[in-house]
């Protein structure tokens, strides 16, 4: 057992996928075009096509709060607001990322238990917009998140009767799609129904948290693709046209091929229903949110919180009093069959 | 000869050097902290304080518009203006970076020849501020670029001059160092001397253009060390904290360590030496800028430019009518030894 | 019995007190230095010192808005948030001004009855303030409202024990004052002990639903006064400086001096307290918020509500069912009197 | 002789015409819907459709900072940049006020004798316009001013020239019309023709310099009316809504009423000529810009300027050495007969 076969700290500091790393070895030869208009990038966005099962307009950037701020800084002017879940990432976790990309647009929270947001609480809140009313901020976009912050997954109904709401009271829509792999391997959705088919117009698919270095790749769809002339401009007055994409463009493309990414995240999530099994049946912990994807939310006791902690457990308390577990793609669920607590 | 051979359409266009990608594939191990909290960029920075013989804090993004932005949203607020060339990347090549990053600050522009500003220039401008006149927006940071954008190099004494003006107006000092190392290497001056000890405030230290594959570092100096918690929080809501950061850390420590920037800079500038005593030689070109680094801007007889571009010259035509040569550290100057101009 | 006599939408659609006209005439004479360097505003300055009983740095703007917003950015940078009330009029009713004029600060928003923060709310939001989490928007300020949007009043000693909470937690205060004059005459506190010695730092003093035509006061204390010329540089580039700014400051003297002021809130507050003794004794209307100023929150039966409009009501519908009853300056108390209900 | 007689300080240090303070007094009664529903404002839109012979969205506002800022803010993205004279208001005297309404917008300058913008300078600038390379700040809009920032008036046929380039680039088209009374008297082309039959979009129409207390009103033309929702959302999150709008609309119904606001400028041109010409006469000054409106720019003599002075002359030194005399409607040009150069 090494070391990091504890550290459930974040996806975020295990190392890349050795595939993302020949990738980039095997895009490092030669002159490329500067600022995507090399052939990786071209070809990122075939392969986004065709697993995406139509046309989309891509754009690749290194941060998953780039990737999401700039995706709404297209949905909302400064004088809207965005629907969000009041736990979502880019409320908390983007040291107001969003405001700042969109010039001062709010973000307006809603609550929803694991991590969701219910359908009448979407209705509700859009009952009440009257867009005539020059003194409130009307919201103009709905963003979701998928994995959401507690772990769980919507289906693809879900995202779909979200959407439809949204779409009634002209709502554009966006999905924080972190973690997306994660919730398309727990409910095998296709990623074309849990995305635009679902009524998602700009999608933030990320790769890093899944395997990759740094590749998060903004995706446009049906009339959206038109505000990709928008978002280049956006995203390079942003610092985020790093000259040479080629070599994350080449990341995207080592995941995406032959469903490696699905592949990982499939792994992720085994480690999280082994990890969350065992921790059940040690009869000291309680899992908080419905486990669907490579997170677990537990309360333990302190006996085995400890216990773990002497074994090397990595892992965040979180609010409220549980600690968090995130699985990334390089453990394997195999290791907790040697672990006792 | 490969097709590269006439390739100068940018040193963005080269791919990394092959140490850069050693240097990844070695991170590429194990768990590391997020978000810059890993080994590898208390390594960088440890590193970066040796070459520059004093205590830096430092931040490293993936591209050098986030590097001057960023920069130089730490010297200038909203109501305040930046002086800087009229020709600097700032002003003409980063579509609004420092407006976006800075919330509205103006730029000022200062004309000079060989993409210099000449000190009586810049006392003149400093000399009419008058920070008690609301209506104005008085310069609160001077921002210098080494190389230039005619790829001229400023020499530690006239960076040295310029900043003792500008301190003497209050103004804080910024250097876009894209192409630094080219400018070390032409004048032989240290890291330091060009620097810190020639007044400059805050550099962005650009490795990209030198070898990396994205790789650019804010260095703060002096009392500016202390902005750094300011310049994270900046970094973080404008998402350049990508949360793998020790992959543009092992980057810099690939190319700062025993001196591989400078010694690629220097080949970079070799070649354009090569390259400009070829076209002068041809009896067919003027040479419009001083060559001090790796960028030529010649004015071709039309001969000799289809001629080049016969055999597979790729350069962009500048405003002015001349043609930009940048060479790249993976030319070699002897390739010109076998072109018959 | 007049038209206006039933016309409770709002104290901002009155007229402004004679006095104000007044002033307006006698200041309209001779050439008067522009921009707010005129005698008049340096006589308000002088009057303001003294009703405030200590030196207060001033600004006047013509909107509740922009004098919050002003105020407010000042206080928080774009990384940082202000913590207020859910119904705070600069969190629901100004479009994203406070966002705006801090170019992207966030509103953190506390929840509490009767339109007021309870204080173990504020030190519970207080409580987890992690300024050193670089990913999470740390609140900078607490913004408090006097009257609160419910029409009741805080107490000197409530205001004290908010700012000690904030003040313990490093936060910067702020009170919106739009209303001030009414919880004064109804409190009986001093000026001086509702703002500054309670710990408030900045006030937007409001003047025009009292009884000016467009006079707000940007009110600046203690080291907060420092910021006197960064306030003003903000109000020129934000249009909030016009330049015969003495028509603003005259409009200030007439009604702050000998008191006017809280002569005219405290008769809107009599007509306040009138008009509820009034529904109440009608057994159809029930009181939902206790009557502290000028404004009366009352749920009417449908009965009460028709007769009060074929009489000419004007009073909006509030969210919750209820009716919300604004007495301006310009009513009488005594006009109830003669009504039946 | 009063000791205003030689104030040319400023036409923003006059008191208002007598006819606005009546207006505001014949206002004052009564309740009035607030944030511009009253009838006074709907009078000002008619009225102005008729002066117009147009149809006109209007929004009046307290400051031409305001009023141009807020109209730059509709013609062009933060990703945008606005063309104007390098001497232009916008650009030298409101503190970055574009740039904070725009988002961060970019000025880009353009040089021009007496004030103006000739045809060829517009059409070079327009000539580079790339709006598909990302990395350059396209222009989205042109400013132009009438009167100049040197006194001088465009005719409307130089307006219409100029609108014209700029159509043909795709610009849309702003008249920083501050003193455009001053403009139309000098000219005497009528309102229509020199804004939207010239090719004007939008319109800041000034009256504060004019006669008026604190008026300037935003003129949409033609498409751009549909965007009044949208500066009314901008205007009320910038607090350039005050609630008791009728007084603003008020004040420009006193002046454009009946011509008054011409007879007014008419004036203020009479006495400029008078002035110039008595400066002229002297034979110790020389007028550097065509005495087009209300201002005289004139290099005088030390022995002119100290006997001036010793008159009480108030008038400030410009850069460059010339003194500048502006004239407001209050001056008589009968005063300079009695004054002895």
């Amino acid at each position: 057992m090494s070391q990091d076969d504890l550290d459930f700290s974040s996806d975020t500091s295990a190392p890349a996928h050795p595939a993302v790393l020949d990738a980039l070895a095997r895009a490092n030869h030669a002159m490329a075009a500067s600022y995507g208009s090399d052939p990786l990038t071209a070809e990122l966005q075939s392969l986004i096509c065709e697993i995406f099962e139509t046309d989309v307009a891509i754009f690749p950037v290194v941060s998953g709060t780039a990737s999401n701020a700039l995706a709404l800084s297209l949905l909302a002017n400064p004088m809207e607001s965005i629907l969000c879940h009041d736990e979502a990432h880019i409320a908390r976790d983007e040291r107001g990322a969003p405001e700042f990309f969109s010039a001062g647009a709010k973000l307006s929270l809603l609550a929803g238990s694991d991590g969701k947001i219910a359908p009448e609480t979407l209705e509700t809140a859009c009952s009440t917009i009257n867009r005539a009313f020059v003194h409130e901020t009307p919201p103009a976009a709905l963003s979701l998140t998928n994995l959401t912050e507690c772990g769980t997954a919507y289906t693809q109904d879900e995202i779909r009767t979200l959407c439809e709401i949204a779409k009634r009271h002209d709502l554009a829509t966006h999905l924080d799609g972190a973690r997306l792999a994660n919730a398309l391997a727990h409910t095998g959705a296709s990623l074309a129904d849990m995305t635009w088919r679902a009524g998602i117009d700009v999608l933030s698919l990320g790769l890093t948290k899944t395997g990759a270095m740094s590749c998060e790749i903004i995706c446009l769809f049906g009339e959206c693709r038109d505000r990709l002339d928008e978002l280049r401009a956006r995203a390079k007055r942003a610092g985020h046209m790093p000259p040479k994409m080629r070599f994350i463009s080449a990341q995207g493309l080592a995941l995406l091929s032959d469903g490696l990414w699905l592949e990982l995240a499939g792994n992720a999530n085994d480690v999280a229903q082994a990890l969350a099994g065992k921790l059940v049946a040690s009869g000291e912990a309680q899992i908080q949110y419905p486990v669907e994807g490579n997170e677990v939310f537990a309360r333990l006791s302190d006996d085995l919180l400890g216990k773990l902690q002497g074994k090397g457990l990595k892992a965040y308390p979180w609010p409220g009093g549980a600690t968090r577990f995130v699985c990334n793609w390089s453990l394997r669920a195999a290791t907790f069959d040697r672990i006792k607590l």
